[in-house]
C-alpha cells in the first residue's frame, strides 16, 4: 500500500506528512510525574528510547485544562478562543440556559484529522469515551469510534465494523486501566492491518484520577502504554505523545476533598443571583465529582465586576480571576462561552458551586482533578529526532495543541 | 562521633532530626526536565534509586522565581512575606534609591541553619556563590564558605581552614560546571571528616543558563552531580534535593532574545516618569544580562494605577500583573520592598527596562533565564522514604521552601 505525501492546509497551519504511519496520542491526565516516576522503575524503556533518539519536553495546553478543550485543539491545532469549545458547558444568556457543548455543532474550526483525510490519508481515529467521538470525527471521511463503545461501531457511521475482532479486545469497562490501553491496541491493530497511517488516539484519565503516580496500579498501566506505543513505533511509525491537562491531588491534610463552593462564597459576601458554571461537568462523575481548579461566574449586578474580582483575587486558594474581555486575551477564551468573570483555583484547591451540586460519594478514591493552571504544563514525546525549525520551536512556548505540527512537520 | 538528635523551632515549624547527617541541595535553575533527560540516558542511578527507594515529585518555588529569593526562602522555612528578601534589588522610595538586597541586614526571619547548630548540629553550609554566604550564614555557629571564594576561608570568619586542601579540589572559577560540583564534593568531604552532620549546599545556575537539558555538556553536568549525591547517600546521609527555580529558553524563533522592555511600553503609552526595577539584577551578568520574568513598576501618578495595571495585563507575553496589595497577597511578597504593580512574562519571555540596561553581548550562547510563573514549579527528590503524613503533605501543594521539613522530618 501507499501512503499519501500530499500537504494539507487548516486553520492557517499547513501539513506535509511522510510517507509512513503518523499517530498521535493524547494521554489524557497524564502529568510529566507518571513518566518520571515509572521510568525510575525501569517501565517504560519505549518512552527512554523515545526521549534519547527523539525529544521529550514539557508544553503548555490549553486553559481551562479540561479533555474537550484540549482534545478540540490538539485536532484543530488552535486555542478554545478559535475552535470554541470552552469546556464541557456553559450558559447561554440569551436563552437562559446551560448548554452542553459535547458536539461538533459548537466546534468552530475545522480538524486536520478531515483535512487529512481529503487530502488522501487514511485516518483512524479511537476515542476512550464516547462522548469526544463526535468532535473528533466532524466531518471526517474516515474510522472513528470510541473504546466505550467499540461493539456497536458500523462501517456507514463508524468507518469500520466488527471492531472488537479486528483489534482482537473486546469493549472494554469505561472506568478501567483497559479503556486506555483498548485504545492504544486498536492504534496497533489499524496499522498492522493497513486500516490507517494518520492517527489519533485519544486516552481517558479514570487511571490518572483514581492513582498517583508511585501506585502499583498506575505503574502497571503506564508500563502496558509503553509497550503498545513501542509496538508502533516498531511498525514504522512516527509517534508523538502529549496530554490534555496534568492531574493533583485535591485534598486537605485529612485527605478530605478540598473545595471552595464559590457560589456559597459570593452569596454569603454579596447577597444572591450569583451563578456559578463548572465546566467540568459532564455525565462521567466517579472521578472528579465535576469538581476542578476553574470555574465562570455569572454576575447578578455587573456594575459590581470589579469589586466582586478584587474580592475574589485575595480569598485564599483562588490564583486567578479576570473578567470577560481580559479573559479572551489571557486565557484565549471564545468571548460568548465563558462567564463574566473566570476563577482558577490552586495547585490542591478545587471550585465548586454549592455542596449539594456535587456528588463526592461516587470517587473512587482520593480527589484527584485538573482544569487550572497547576495543570496546564504536560509533557510532549517524540519518537524521532526533531528538525533543527521545530528544536527552536520546542525551546519557545510550544503547546500541546502543536502536536500534529510537531509529529507531522518537525520530525521531516 | 555522636549526631545530636536536639529538636529545634524556627518561624513556627518544629524540627526533629534524626543522628544521620541530612544534606539539603539546591540544585540552582534545575527545571524537572533536566533530571529526565540525563535519567533517560541512563546518567543519574542515584536519582533513579532516590525516586524508586525515596520520594521524586513537584514542588512550588516562590515567587520571584529567582535565587536569592528561594533560597532565603529555603533556610528559612517561609515565603518573602516574611523574610523579606524578595529580589536581589528594590526601590526604596522613602531615600529614593535604589538598595542591593544580597545582605542578611534585608532578612527578617531567623535561619534554621543558627536553630539546628544553636541545637548542636555541626552545621555545613556550602554556597557556589559568594554572594549567598552572607544570608545563608546569618547568626551561625558553624561552617559556611563559598566555592567561589574558598581559598579564602578562614577559621574565624567561616568555620574552616584551608578548604582546598579538606576537599581536595582547587577553588573553581565562578561560571563552570565545577563551581557547582566543587560544592558538592565539599559536602562529601564535610560528612566523611565528621566536620558537618546538618549541611545545605547551594549551587550555581550557570550552566542551566547555558545549556538546555540534551546538551552534552548539560548531561555530564548532572552525571557528575549525581555521583556525589551518590556518596553522600553511601555515607550515610539523607538527602533531600529541590531547586530554587526552572529554566526556559527566552528566545524569538529567530533564536534572539525575546525581551519586553516594560519602562519603554509605559512611556510610549503613558509618558515619563515609570521606574521599572529588574530585582535579577546582580554583579553576575554573564547568564542572564539583568532579563528575567519579573520586574515591579514604581507608577507616578497613583490614581492610575488600575488603568496601566489593566492595560499590561491584555500586552502580549505579559501574563500576570498585580497592584502592590494583590502581589503582597497572591505572589507572598513584602509590601514594602516591591512597586506600585508586579509584571510577570511567559515561559518564553523576559521583561527588562530599556535596552541600554541590559548588555547582551556578554551573554555565553542563547538567553536562557527565569522569575515568572514557567519556572515556579522544581523538583523535589527525597533518598529515603517518606511517613505517612508527609506523604500526604507532598500530596498537597508542598513548597521547595519545606525541603528542610520534609528531609528533617518527614523521613522519620
Amino acid at each position: 500500500m501507499t501512503i499519501s505525501t500530499n500537504a494539507f492546509s487548516v486553520n492557517g497551519k499547513t501539513y506535509q506528512p511522510a510517507a509512513k504511519p503518523i499517530v498521535v496520542i493524547c494521554i489524557d491526565g497524564s502529568a510529566d510525574e507518571y513518566l518520571d516516576i515509572t521510568s525510575a522503575h525501569n517501565r517504560m524503556p519505549n518512552l527512554k528510547a523515545m526521549t534519547v533518539n527523539g525529544y521529550r519536553g514539557m508544553v503548555r495546553g490549553a486553559l481551562p485544562s479540561f479533555t474537550n478543550v484540549n482534545n478540540s485543539s490538539i485536532v484543530t491545532g488552535v486555542s478554545p478562543a478559535v475552535h470554541g469549545i470552552s469546556g464541557n458547558f456553559f450558559y447561554n444568556a440569551a436563552i437562559d440556559q446551560e448548554v452542553m457543548m459535547n458536539s461538533s455543532e459548537y466546534l468552530r474550526a475545522e480538524t486536520l484529522l478531515a483535512a487529512a483525510a481529503n487530502a488522501g490519508r487514511k485516518v483512524g481515529v479511537v476515542t476512550a469515551k464516547e462522548k469526544l467521538r463526535d468532535i473528533l470525527s466532524f466531518k471526517l471521511n474516515g474510522i472513528a469510534f470510541s473504546a466505550e463503545k467499540a461493539n456497536l461501531a458500523k462501517i456507514e457511521t463508524h468507518g469500520i465494523e466488527n471492531a472488537e475482532e479486528v483489534i482482537g479486545f473486546p469493549t472494554p469497562a469505561i472506568y478501567s486501566a483497559d479503556a486506555s490501553l483498548f485504545v492504544l491496541r486498536a492504534g496497533v491493530a489499524l496499522i498492522e492491518q493497513g486500516m490507517a497511517d494518520f492517527l489519533y488516539l485519544s486516552l481517558t484519565d479514570y487511571m490518572q484520577h483514581t492513582y498517583a503516580p508511585e501506585a502499583e496500579e498506575s505503574l502497571a498501566f503506564y508500563e502496558a502504554m509503553d509497550a503498545e506505543i513501542g509496538k508502533m513505533i516498531a511498525l514504522g511509525a512516527v509517534v508523538g505523545a502529549t496530554a490534555d491537562h496534568g492531574m493533583n491531588a485535591k485534598v486537605k491534610q485529612d485527605g478530605t476533598p478540598n473545595v471552595l463552593f464559590v457560589e456559597d462564597m459570593l452569596e454569603a459576601q454579596f447577597g444572591e443571583g450569583f451563578r456559578v458554571i463548572c465546566p467540568i461537568t459532564d455525565p462521567y462523575v466517579k472521578h472528579h465529582g465535576a469538581l476542578g481548579s476553574y470555574v465562570v461566574v455569572h454576575v447578578p449586578d455587573t456594575s459590581k465586576i470589579n469589586e466582586i474580582k478584587n474580592w475574589l483575587t485575595i480569598q485564599p486558594g483562588i490564583t486567578e480571576v479576570y473578567d470577560r474581555a481580559t479573559a479572551v486575551r489571557v486565557l484565549e477564551q471564545p468571548e460568548d462561552r465563558i462567564g463574566d468573570l473566570v476563577v482558577l483555583s490552586g495547585r490542591d484547591v478545587v471550585v465548586g458551586r454549592k455542596p449539594q451540586y456535587h456528588d463526592l460519594s461516587a470517587l473512587d478514591g482520593t480527589l484527584r482533578s485538573h482544569g487550572g493552571r497547576y495543570e496546564e504544563m504536560v509533557p510532549m514525546i517524540i519518537s524521532h529526532p526533531l528538525n533543527a525549525a521545530y528544536r527552536m520551536k520546542a525551546a519557545g512556548d510550544p503547546r500541546n495543541f502543536d502536536i500534529f505540527d510537531f509529529t507531522v512537520n518537525g520530525t521531516n
